[in-house]
């Protein structure tokens, strides 16, 4: 008897993880499986961006990185690790041990645990046409050996340069064989991915000849700044980056040498002994020694991207199983986690039969473009990083004055907010929306955070912190100026007509004893002061009742005005909307990328429109 | 056998917990037993103050309640509820089974459990003075009934309108009986202590025949401001205080009636609708239905203090069980908790044979005070609340003028930073300190915190976050303008005294093995930028090497400068330190109460002088 569910999940890293806590929230029945025994500790990827944290804070669990990740500063007058105004988190350091264990607690709330010891055997599709669960996968059970004892300081076991078969190397017994069913599957098992390769699929892009050593250690140094971020380039031996970690611990990049085309490193042959020696050379004159060594490993920089996600809608990839690359943007584990945020609500709304699965073409449409952005990012950082440094302004090398140039230029990539998507079934066209009402709104971007004052409770708060990761869209309907009378009864309308007209997308997507904002919820900021207006004149729509008591709902209206204690009362000219206008009302997606923007009288019409072009009415 | 601790704790509400937490985090050998089979989990005290959020801070959680706590805020252009610059923290609330599930987790993390269904039968002194255990006291051992129903949403059963009978009564059987000896007895037993009672002390004061209703509970009205913390007077029916909480609760303090002196209320008559009803009269015209109470209870006002606190040094009352007071001013949790906190370091270091046992007169000399002073502010505000408001100004009854101006005044109360100790054993006499070189210190008061900038990686911190919860001392060197060259001299000079002079209780009371910043930890703190001087020139006791592979500190060492991203650069200023002038040296004991300011030239010589006066060399 086969096992049936809506997803499954094939690895556990942060790509799979983040998938997971998706579909644990929206209620979607999953499987995630993970052929190692055990979860990493320690090492690996620890760069943590502003976007990834804002994702974080979606699901509830920003704080958790906040009072465990260190924060990078830079020293005094050079650049700043953050540029201002990026978001209103900053970058952290932390290890990705951590990270996953954020998204398992996350993803346990939802009731998902990870399955460990389990390894993929075949994938089968059915196309049938009545068949409901058409992606069959038959999975081993393993049974880890108990007397094996593992290096825990190494990640050597897991770097690109063992051949398949010593990374594959294990000494698992192998335990019973199910065969799961699945409406969707998604591989999110790294650079070496089952799922690619069982698809034919296969990554392209070049393997660069440089190899380098990573390291987390206590140093005992007299480098005069070994707890700021660091890039040091000497002239003969190569570069070496410090990024100061939590407890104390630095994490050091260090070039190590090249190889040959062709040529293979003897993993045997690496030691923490060679990496330490490798940055002494760069550091020299200051001293350096690491009585303790966390975790080492070492790598080569490779550039790849596959072009195909996705099999029929039915299959997809994430993270590094589609793109990999340089760790040196810090990108890695953050853009295997937008993939899947970008994922997880369209695979949600479509086992549920609430979407046409043609969304799922988004998917690919969206990500392949920004991996490709990123891969071009990530080579002209490589190129920085192994190149030398110029004497001069004009001798041959990599002058310092255009890796700063780059650096900063590029900080919208490092912070992770740089990506926007195109028009498609879920972007609307920018050319046709009313894009000159919010002047500062970018769609296809991610909907930005400025501080507003909650109406009911005068309480200051992120805006975006209301973009709450369930599966809902949101529509941010800024209401202008409500003091003004006519505005009031625009505002008033419009509310009508969303709750109302047949047409209207609330009205006809929103199941029937559902509560009023379970599918769209409207938040509604004023310009004008709180007490203009009491909060119990606001329409039903703005403020609705809900649950089984008709609770009313205090956490959908806000005012622009400055707060007592915490500022604010500048997020209509953050978002570029003129407070005495006619406002306009900005529909957001579930992954928080902005979908259209558009005046009062044309917002109920071509909202219908957008989401006809995709829901099912029940 | 008798069982041997260090100290026996007696009661496991706020006070015993937050010493549950000192003497687990000082490595303290502790039991902590409470009669009760469970914790409560809804209702009791909701407030948090601003210093007890500091204090949370110390012990690393601050960060649980600032998560789940909510802040109250009062509509605007009113009153504050917290008022600029009281503290970092800022007032939230959140219910008591919280705040003591952080308190135990806390505790955990240093292998301290609450023992429940564990009551005291008696207990007795021995005067042998080769004793090292002194206090003898018997447990019980209770097995509760495992099929009784309880009615969770009712807090009555802990009410003080019940008789001794009433509240004592219990279904659980008797257990075996366990004999402890303990260095150290402190009942943190409630204002029904059994430890007060075995001792013979006894509550001294009033109690006012005005009863109330409390209530947690998700209302329904069309009053406009529900969400914001508001004090209602009616003509006739009395006061109402609306309280907004997390999780769209509402918590209601309602004034239920008067009752004659002796008289006693029938706890069976209690019920929540007549809380309600009560409710409902006060807030005419307006309606209110609650469809869900969560948690109620009724009790009288009693203002009462118990002058005696402690037992030859060895048995100690702490929270309800020395002083009780209307739940008004939100001061109960908090104030108890302050009992334990000035405490529990006190005990861990008399346990380890570290200080004399001297000092632990310094716990009832300065507890008992501020209990007085806060029975005093608690008269006023109780007062104010059972009082009719004056229609005009010259009327009778309490006008509404007085009452904001009372709230406004005492808000150092009600954020708990209004404590000032006086000199003793563990304070200096702030008329012979150095007080003028530090204008905005208070001996005796807790250290105030400014954003600062960490010397060796630039990040902006909140200098009390230094204060950490382990049992040391702090030496807080305002090193002025290092890039003067006589004022480094001077600099160097102090710290070379400090590490080295004989008389100096660095090198006195440092254990010979420890490391330098074990006892007392120095935190330096220039006036001068980053920029001027490397970190590894600061002298070895501003930086010390510590721990088996003698790393060097990375967060003892501070700058008053302007963050990229934080700002700051304020903290000469707020402090009263003259950033051009000579500094000053300020010592803060382990509960963030400052103990003396020091200019540079006295001060190995006066702090010296200070700890031989409690300190025992090893």
């Amino acid at each position: 008897m086969a096992d049936e569910c809506d997803v499954l999940i094939i690895g556990a890293g942060p790509a799979g993880l983040m998938l997971g806590c998706w579909l644990a929230r929206t209620g979607t029945k999953t499987r995630i499986i993970d052929r190692r025994a055990t979860k990493i500790t320690r090492g690996h990827a620890d760069g943590v961006q502003c976007r990834t944290i804002e994702i974080f804070q979606s699901f509830g669990i920003a704080d958790r990185i906040e009072k465990e990740g260190n924060e990078l500063a830079v020293p005094t007058s050079r650049i700043p690790d953050t540029e201002p105004n990026t978001s209103r988190f900053r970058h952290r350091v932390l290890n990705q041990g951590r990270i996953e264990d954020f998204l398992i607690d996350c993803m346990k709330t939802g009731g998902l645990t990870v399955e460990r010891s389990v390894s993929p055997l075949s994938m089968e599709h059915s196309d049938s046409p009545t068949e409901t669960h058409p992606v069959i996968v038959k999975v081993q059970h393993l049974i880890p050996a108990t007397d094996e004892t593992v290096d825990v300081s190494s990640g050597l076991y897991r770097s690109n340069i063992l051949s398949d078969e010593e990374f594959n190397r294990s000494t698992a017994k192998s335990g019973k064989i199910e065969t799961i069913k699945a409406k969707y599957v998604v591989g999110c098992d790294g650079a070496r991915s089952w799922t690619r390769n069982q698809l034919g699929f296969s990554l392209e892009g070049d393997s660069a000849n440089i190899y380098w050593g990573v390291m987390d250690a206590r140093p005992i140094t007299d480098l005069p700044d070994v707890r700021v971020k660091v890039v040091l380039h000497s002239a003969n031996s190569g570069s070496l980056l410090i990024v100061p970690r939590e407890r104390n611990l630095v994490r050091f990049y260090i070039q190590m040498g090249t190889i040959l085309p062709g040529e293979k490193l003897d993993p045997s042959a690496q030691s923490p002994e060679k990496i330490i020696e490798s940055a002494r050379k760069i550091l020299t004159p200051y001293t350096l020694e690491c009585p303790e060594v966390e975790w080492w490993s070492v790598y080569e920089i490779g550039q790849r991207i596959c072009k195909d996600v996705s099999f029929k809608n039915r299959v997809f990839l994430a993270g590094d199983a589609f793109h990999t690359h340089s760790p040196k943007g810090g990108q890695g584990m953050n853009f295997s986690m937008s993939d899947s945020y970008n994922l997880g609500w369209k695979l949600a709304a479509c086992a549920k039969g609430l979407a046409s699965p043609s969304i799922l073409n988004t998917y690919g449409g969206e990500r392949v473009e920004v991996a490709r952005e990123l891969i071009e990012f990530d080579h002209k950082v490589s190129r920085l990083f192994s190149g030398k440094p110029a004497i001069t302004a004009e001798s041959e090398g990599v002058s310092m004055a255009e890796f700063q140039a780059l650096w900063v230029r590029m900080g919208k990539w490092t912070s992770g907010t740089a990506v926007v998507y195109n028009s498609s079934l879920l972007i609307a066209d920018s050319t046709a929306a009313k894009t000159e009402l919010a002047k500062n709104i970018i769609i296809g971007s991610h909907f930005e955070s400025h501080m507003v004052l909650c109406y009911a409770d005068a309480h200051a708060v992120q805006l975006a912190d209301k973009l709450v990761a369930d599966g809902r869209w949101r529509l941010i309907v800024f209401a202008g100026d409500l003091g003004n009378q006519n505005q009031l009864q625009r505002f008033n309308d419009l509310c009508s007509e969303l709750k109302n007209a047949p047409k209207s997308p609330i009205r006809k997507y929103t199941a029937p004893d559902a509560d009023l904002n379970s599918f769209i919820e409207v938040l509604t900021l004023t310009s004008s002061p709180r007490n203009g207006l009491s909060y119990s004149a606001f329409p039903e729509l703005a403020r609705p009742f809900v649950g089984k008591f008709r609770y009313p709902t205090y956490d959908q209206v806000f005012s622009d005005e400055v707060s007592y204690l915490d500022g604010g009362g500048k997020a209509y000219t953050g978002y570029g909307v003129d407070p005495d206008g006619p406002g306009c009302a900005v529909l957001v997606r579930p992954d928080q990328h902005i979908a259209d923007v558009r005046g009062f009288e044309d917002c109920v019409e071509k909202l219908g429109q957008f989401f006809d072009g995709f829901m099912i009415q029940k």
